[in-house]
């Protein structure tokens, strides 16, 4: 049984993405990060998700990204609220960005695959949804495999570590099809950017707004509770 | 005046390349890592580094590699002791190797540089003594670049992160002698894998052999204190 690293945020993709390597039999070992994110209501969804599933460990990294600030998503810089279509305001990188996020997540992913070992390195990353975030584009997450190759013990052996990112070219609805086809409990999942202190969804931010227009596509009930719609 | 990262680690190799990134007139961003090794004295020690130069701000990132193990400058490996001359027993990657640490590092390196801004990153990795450690080799260090270049914003802009290792080529005894022309107290540092509890190196491990014998190449006297030589 091949074994295979899943970055799990508690979000809706990296819980399809989760189900997705268990249904192409991999060995599961779950990595979620406590990162000073604003909302620990995203760790607990990804307990959640971990444990509705037949994951083989889940370990948690306390990394601290508040040390250098820099985003919405760790700072104290308003959340933007663009109502509940999900729509960009403009044609540049959000400002919920966070810097190299995916880098280090990614980098503490290959250091526990080296350790397993694992050979694969599973992540929920879209580039249709998002691709205004640098490191969520293909060429980023190749330049990722070729660094892996060249700065770990396993790549000098010649054990490629490959990155899966089987949502990359997905919409939202497609994901939600697929996630519900593999039996995915949308109800465990959170995306909200700016949840309220119960975890209810605020409906407003782009998180909401492009979750909710997935389930609408895909003619499909999200489970969650929101605030508003 | 162009901004630059410097990886501080307290040890004789960084406090010489802070030196170097200082000489040629960089503002000096310091960053260091607790992250979880069994001597906090090596954080002291960068501490004492970064204090002694003309450093514009210092951090100190707190990460948890204790999470995944795998080595022994973070597990309970038992660091090898191979005796003063610092040869390594066998042509392969040694015990003390951290899974893709330095990928880590530069990672939050790039994060930092990201929100500072700077384009420009250094680290004291070094090819001569340390070719068993595959994240210290220079096609590494091109990799990252390239990786930079795609997943940050500043590189969707245009704006490429260079990674300075310039003390890639030079062997141990250089080092020191670079050193001690840019005035580096190597008094501040420390290098010891495995030093008593007042900080007091071994003089038997791989580190402290290594350094040693650079002195003595470089006819130079080492201020540090040794348990034994």
């Amino acid at each position: 049984m091949e074994r295979a690293v899943i970055l799990v945020s508690g979000g809706l993709d990296s819980a399809v993405t989760l189900a997705i390597a268990l249904q192409q039999g991999y060995e599961v070992h779950a990595l979620s990060f406590c990162y000073g994110q604003r909302h620990a209501i995203e760790l607990e969804a990804a307990r959640r998700v971990v444990q509705s599933q037949h994951v083989h460990e889940h370990r948690i990294a306390e990394i601290d990204l508040r040390v250098f600030g820099g985003s919405a998503l760790t700072d104290d810089i308003p959340v933007p609220q663009n109502g509940p279509a999900g729509e960009k305001t403009a044609d540049e990188i959000p400002v919920t960005y966070v810097p190299a996020r995916n880098t280090i997540f990614l980098s503490y992913a290959l250091a526990w695959a080296e350790v397993i070992p694992a050979r694969h390195i599973f992540l929920g990353v879209n580039v249709v949804d998002y691709s205004d975030y640098p490191d969520c584009r293909p060429e980023f997450l190749e330049a990722f495999e070729k660094l892996a190759a060249l700065g770990t013990k396993a790549g000098v052996e010649g054990v490629a570590t490959k990155i899966h990112a089987p949502l990359l070219r997905l919409s939202k609805a497609e994901i939600i099809r697929k996630g519900t086809a593999l039996g995915v409990d949308f109800g465990l999942t959170h995306s909200c950017y700016a949840p309220a202190d119960d975890g209810t969804a605020c409906g407003r931010c782009d998180s909401c707004g492009l979750r909710l227009k997935g389930f609408a596509e895909a003619g499909l009930r999200d489970p969650i509770r929101y605030a508003q719609q």
